[in-house]
């Protein structure tokens, strides 16, 4: 196992890397979190020790269970808790006992519910921790995902490890998060879920991934802050050496109002964290497809530090539509310069003065030509910084030629990827399994292509706002990051 | 066929509902126009003559072929011409002599080219149909799609007829816009691409709809307008009496350039356009999606005139990222009343006092109630105008549970559509296709649930931010009109 190799620098490791784990609160029933917990262990295949504790129990899950915590024989490094918030106190009395160094409680009901008993009963809480030097992640929270060591909050996560790290101080936000990427081919080094922050909170998690070798690229989900000044210092430093994404929730009066019976966070007024973002050059996004969008963008091009657009696919209405978005996400759209229309009337175009940028790709007569050269073109021409390149989606054919063209187009997007010259993005507009479910052979053909291009590694959007709104996005990161 | 039943009260009727359809330049080659539009008058049913035109055949596709306009026995009504440029002067001579009403020119290379001898023709071929008094649809446009009487200028458009009118400067755009929406469950009354204008233009086609009693929706897509003026009324004549919503195209410099090779249109300044579209209540929209996004709203919810959003389903970080998403879109989400609080008391709700608006679904021990009682106080609430649900697919379970509970949340959804209490839309956010192409079997799951709420006439939407963009701009239609 990985953990006996990695040098515990931070607490965190011994969440992410324990050499042993215990569930307390571990269950049989499927509905509850106790059967969650221990099951992820087993799915997400763990390989050091596994405690299930469980008073009345003598195996679950094909393991064998304990009665205590202090039942277990020897130390224990990490401790998931499920249990209701009137046990955590004689748990983490237990925990002392067995020199745990760090305690995930899932355990809600406290600060959130604004209910004195429960928020007296969380400072309790976090005394007791104190006092016996264990850290805490939550409560309300959903904890550690870590696949590189086997440790998961959720189902249907990646196995596989990747490059993206992600703090969140929402467990459903992230769980979402995570499985949508996971369906764009984004994998993840680790992830924490946090929600009340009693003990590790949002610096401390970032502080971790700014110097995680494993983590290139944070994706951030934040309700409140504890200490302002510092969350600033941290995100400053967080920037310098990696692209944070990041959604702040709770920016309005109802988002605020949720916020606390969330997380208990203060929200904050947003004007200070857009303030707090835009100077430390953080990416801040509204919800999570726009992330989703981002992190496909940082996975799979290299830094553009400018913002000319070379756009290609489909006919005049896509052209026209397209070059409006380009420009209102804040890219420029040149037109064709002298020297390429030179060039494309030598290469014998019979349109060579009346193409443009965008490429009306529905000028048949050119069609080898466009398919083929002109993308090479744009790779040369110093003019444009990348190429979008439409499926040609809304050309007129029948379904035979219908598939042959967008098949062409997506062939084209890989070989320009491929290439390596220029950054490439693709775009399949294919609409949704709709009324007759995913039988729609137009649907499906754009769906498998989609698929192609993601196992390709080659960045794809289904609509054009949302491809240009991305890039926009990307472009000043790294223009940010320059200065 | 309805031709010879509907009163020919306006032109375009010769083009909706002709007794007999030639197509000049008819082809058996797949790759051509002359092709398509013959094969669509077959697949869509077309049930008056059709006189395929081509020097060359005895017969088309099980058609017999005739030599020549001509050549046809008796009057045509209706002439789809796909020669090149160069052959519509002579063509059109030969439609005086067969007192063609109509004619559709999709023959391109023409104004839209900028070149002088282009321009030239185009200016003889306005002359030479004002000459003989025939009206011309295009020149280099799709045409007419009109499935009542089985006329259609591309592949995949539904057989069935809708309420919804097309008037579209792109043929492509609006291809699209009806085969994506189509997959909505959306259907389309008659639908015209008229590229350069040089005959029957925007005005002329927003009135038709206007007047017309099977289209109760306009969707539009405009480049630029020959009389302001005239525009202006008409726009305000037509949502006086029907919703419009509409994409201006060629916004931006590069947009603009793109409009002027796309269809010769002059694109104006933006913020002329902006203002007759706020003053005439026109939606304005940027791009396809947004377009469905609404017609969705509009083809299955009554009108709302106030914007006060209930919102459902999912855990506390869906919650605060929707409350934010609503509130930017406009909406607002009132906290929950003390007569609801009250109430969820005496039902027996532990957490009535903690529960917000919108209502976090992962309090597990109420789901009962939240999955019952909820909508329906709701529904019986006249703080509330309208109720969101989300469906929970951020829930922890693994897929058996996972799947049990996002099913719960689309019956309840489906359930208070039925019961039309009040107005409801879905949200499903499952994520794309992707790297495990169509397997995963929660996106799978998803996208059956979609399909479920489509085929119920329910308003779905992907994402959460599609939804309340989409509501609010429905919510300020109303009040614009009410006004």
């Amino acid at each position: 196992m990985d953990s006996l190799i990695i040098p515990k620098s931070q607490i965190l490791d011994s969440a992410f890397f324990p050499e042993s784990v215990a569930v307390a609160g571990a269950s049989d029933q499927p509905i509850s979190f106790g059967y969650h917990f221990l099951k992820h262990l087993l799915d997400y295949k763990y390989a050091g020790k596994i405690y299930p504790i469980n008073p009345k129990k003598e195996s679950l899950l094909g393991l064998k269970c304990y009665h205590s915590l202090t039942a277990v024989p020897g130390d224990i490094e990490f401790v998931i808790c499920c249990l209701p918030s009137a046990k955590v106190l004689p748990m983490l009395d237990e925990c002392a006992a067995k020199n745990v160094k760090i305690v995930h409680l899932l355990t809600a009901r406290l600060g959130e519910t604004g209910r004195p008993a429960a928020v007296e009963l969380e400072k309790q809480i976090m005394l007791r921790a104190r006092q016996y030097g264990i850290r805490l992640i939550g409560p309300n929270c959903m904890g550690i995902y870590c696949p590189a060591s086997g440790i998961s909050f959720a189902y249907n996560l990646p196995l596989e490890t990747g490059k993206i790290g992600v703090v969140s101080q929402s467990g459903g936000a992230s769980t979402l998060l995570m499985q949508q990427a996971s369906l764009q081919g984004l994998r993840f080094s680790k992830a924490v879920s946090f929600g009340n922050a009693l003990g590790l909170d949002e610096c401390d998690i970032l502080e971790y991934f700014i110097d995680d070798d494993e983590t290139d690229i944070i994706a951030a989900y934040f309700e409140g802050v504890h200490n302002g000044e510092r969350f600033l210092n941290t995100l400053k430093r967080a920037t310098a050496k990696k692209p944070v994404v990041a959604i702040k929730g709770g920016k309005g009066r109802s988002g605020a109002r949720a916020t606390a019976s969330h997380t208990a966070a203060i929200a904050g007024a947003h004007n200070i964290w857009q303030t707090v973002f835009r100077q430390t050059g953080v990416v801040e996004v509204t919800n999570l497809e726009e992330i989703i969008n981002l992190l496909q963008l940082f996975c799979s091009l290299p830094p553009i530090y400018s913002n000319k657009a070379a756009i290609m696919g489909g006919g005049g209405g896509k052209a026209v539509i397209a070059a409006d978005l380009a420009e209102a996400a804040g890219l420029e759209v040149p037109p064709l310069t002298d020297a390429i229309r030179a060039k494309l009337k030598e290469m014998g175009s019979d349109l060579w003065d009346w193409m443009g940028n965008p490429v009306d790709t529905s000028i048949f007569s050119d069609f080898g030509l466009i398919f083929t050269e002109l993308p090479k073109i744009f790779e040369e021409s110093p003019g444009y910084d990348f190429i979008i390149i439409q499926s040609s989606e809304d050309n007129p054919m029948d379904d035979d030629l219908w598939i042959y063209l967008v098949k062409g187009g997506v062939d084209l997007t890989i070989d320009v990827f491929k290439r390596g010259k220029k950054p490439v993005i693709g775009v399949l507009s294919g609409g949704k399994p709709g009324s007759d479910g995913m039988q729609n052979i137009r649907w499906k053909t754009l769906a498998e292509q989609r698929s192609r291009m993601i196992k390709e590694g080659v960045p794809v959007f289904d609509t054009i706002i949302e491809a240009v709104t991305a890039m926009g996005q990307y472009v000043r990161y790294w223009q940010h990051r320059m200065r």
